[in-house]
């Protein structure tokens, strides 16, 4: 371990602390307000390891889905929040998160920015059992809160039932048992009027 | 998997975004407001994935790691944070968290309440290498953050440099490099007037 390397690592993770300031669209339950990106990531954390149980892949390295959770927002930084249901922003997305990427892993010794990228990648291509996991409880999470707050977010931006399956449906791809979950949950929110039925 | 088990596992993570609203006397680097335990939770989880090359036996679990840190603050939920220089709080911390420990966990499916409390009895025991490392990442985060603000809260607390460097000694069990860098990084802070030599 040389000096200089310890500096770029500690230097990393004081530059992941602005993803505390990156809010998103969904709610708290407590206080109702807006989630930010690095409180997000942990609650990822958990339902993965609460879940994993349940994955299409019970055998997956849940530790690599971890480190995926961890890093997948980090992007964000530069990059801000995406909504899922805004087309527009939903466009150039990905080039402006693999500029994010450049540069934030760009910070670590180079062996570990390619290492971290390469989860990252992993992680946005969904082409591993891991990363389908992971992306399965990241479109599952805002999902379950918007339900627990009574929809308050979707009706704001006029999302309805049909654009919500839509969006989501490849939690299957990862956690078949929790996409079932998912769309039970997605109708009782509709027959609750929390969710407009669409199309949207 | 029966849909009773599924909705004790869908309860414990709605419950556990109670933890976004946990603040601690940390502040954050861009906007100084302070941190919660639940972003708190995955900068310690980003730190240890940065930083496990350094740990004292370099072999250890990272995901058991990552699930010890994932987990280790929701206790707090019900018992509040502590500050760790605040001696009348800390005397009752550990039977206060137990408390919890037993109705946050107890929310979970029996085995996976069992699995859980396992992997916070072992973090807050320190008898493993993995929880030795996360609670050197556990304590060596905040002296980071209190680094990068000037020592804010330090002062608002009256938090001395022989205080800082005997609550955190532990952190050489777990990563003794990590120690070493944060020694360095506190002389540097007192250097600089934003730490006070004490005794306090």
């Amino acid at each position: 371990m040389t000096s200089a390397r310890f500096e770029s690592q500690i230097r990393f993770i004081v530059e992941a602390d602005k993803l505390k300031e990156i809010f998103r669209q969904t709610l708290c339950t407590r206080s109702q307000r807006p989630e930010n990106d690095a409180e997000h990531s942990w609650h990822l954390c958990l339902l993965a390891i609460v879940l994993a149980e349940h994955a299409n892949v019970p055998g997956m390295d849940l530790g690599r889905v971890l480190r995926m959770l961890i890093l997948h927002d980090l992007v964000e930084i530069d990059a801000g929040d995406t909504y899922a249901y805004d087309p527009a922003r939903m466009a150039d997305q990905h080039a402006r998160e693999v500029l994010a990427a450049d540069r934030i892993f760009g910070i670590l010794p180079p062996d570990q920015a390619l290492e971290f990228r390469a989860i990252w990648d992993e992680f946005e291509e969904r082409r591993s059992p891991e990363a389908r996991f992971a992306a399965a409880v990241d479109r599952f999470q805002p999902m379950l809160l918007g339900c627990e707050n009574g929809g308050i977010s979707w009706r704001r931006h006029g999302v309805t039932q049909d654009r919500v399956l839509a969006r989501n449906a490849h939690i299957a791809d990862g956690c078949a048992p929790l996409w079932d979950y998912a769309v039970r949950m997605i109708q009782r929110a509709v027959d609750a009027g929390h969710l407009g039925k669409g199309p949207g």
